[in-house]
């Protein structure tokens, strides 16, 4: 499937867990458009071509939606993440809940900084970044979020590679790439640039884009 | 342009500004395809497309890059931004200078709490919620960034659209959606779903996909 079709997916995963939380049993198309920002005739397009029927007018059983969009996606046990950086952002991060319902876990933080990993005031335990590997195993963590100065990024970025990790999530003004490994990309890596998000918000104020373009 | 494209264009007057810092006269497209993650051939091709030309084996002067790629993204005044929510991410963001290089300047915090607004040690000043539309006026404030809470995010929002807001950068989970108005999406609206990301990473890691279909 494609990226557009995998973000909408897991837009409807996460809309649907929070309507079982309030006690609904259906939904309809419409209800996870507005949650993925997209047109209820792309909802219905999506969940046909996964072989997900509603009934007419009834709506689709949330929880059956949750079983088969969870089977896509790979849920069911709890994802490990760490956190290499443990600046504002990193800790902004590390005392952020919001992941949970998504079983997603940031379990360990880490640092350079001895004032920074011995500080025991953290939500979760800070290591120095020279036990990575160590805890990196102990904790099975196959994604890491990178949130060190510019400055640093390339050499962490590195040490996370020759550590084995799998995904990166970087926060770092510096754009990191994959590497090209048996014809597949190793890590997957995505890049989440703040100040060029704000660029293109800047660009297309000057330069507005058609409704039509829209996706 | 394409989006791709202008993502490529603001990595290159990013990496170009950095390259001015340290003493350079010349690049070559190799330098910026590394800044941006592209080959050097589509640097190239993007700067064909712009008119702009290189000598044979002699590269490209940074600074006719700069104020070229500087024209088409509107480089010159400084622009102003405000916070909404000076919670952990909103604080981050509020100390982070890495905007300037780039002409955004973070100009001023907003928060309903008390304890928040009335707190002097913010690097910023911050404001009541309730002074939005003053000073959004006063300091000519096109865009915000929205670091509240999931449960305040929609008000905050409709509340920026009221203020006449013209562009938003949105880190809550809740997806934000652009109104169309005369054919145009308005306002500019980039969410940015931490947690959508580390789940798209997630599948990416059990379905891989082919280097090939990389951009």
């Amino acid at each position: 499937m494609n990226s557009d079709m995998l973000v909408r997916i897991t837009h409807y995963y996460r809309a649907l867990g929070r309507l079982r939380a309030i006690g609904l049993e259906k939904v309809f198309a419409h209800n996870l458009a507005d949650a993925a920002g997209v047109s209820a005739t792309i909802v219905r397009k999506d969940f046909s071509q996964l072989g997900i029927h509603g009934q007419k007018r009834g709506g689709y059983e949330i929880h059956v939606l949750l079983e088969k969009l969870g089977e896509i996606l790979g849920k069911g046990e709890v994802e490990n993440v760490i956190v290499i950086g443990c600046g504002r952002i990193g800790k902004a991060i590390m005392h952020y809940s919001g992941f949970e319902p998504d079983g997603i876990k940031v379990v360990a933080g880490f640092d350079t900084d001895p004032l920074v990993y011995s500080d025991v005031s953290h939500p979760i335990p800070v290591y120095p970044l020279s036990r990575l590997e160590e805890v990196m195993e102990a904790l099975s963590v196959e994604v890491a979020i990178i949130t060190v100065p510019e400055s640093a990024t390339a050499d962490c970025y590195q040490r996370l590679i020759d550590s084995g990790i799998k995904g990166v999530l970087n926060f770092s003004p510096v754009t990191l790439k994959p590497q090209v490994v048996d014809g597949k990309l190793k890590p997957v890596v995505h890049n989440i640039n703040i100040a060029l998000e704000l660029e293109q918000i800047f660009y297309e104020l000057q330069y507005p884009k058609d409704a039509g373009d829209r996706n």
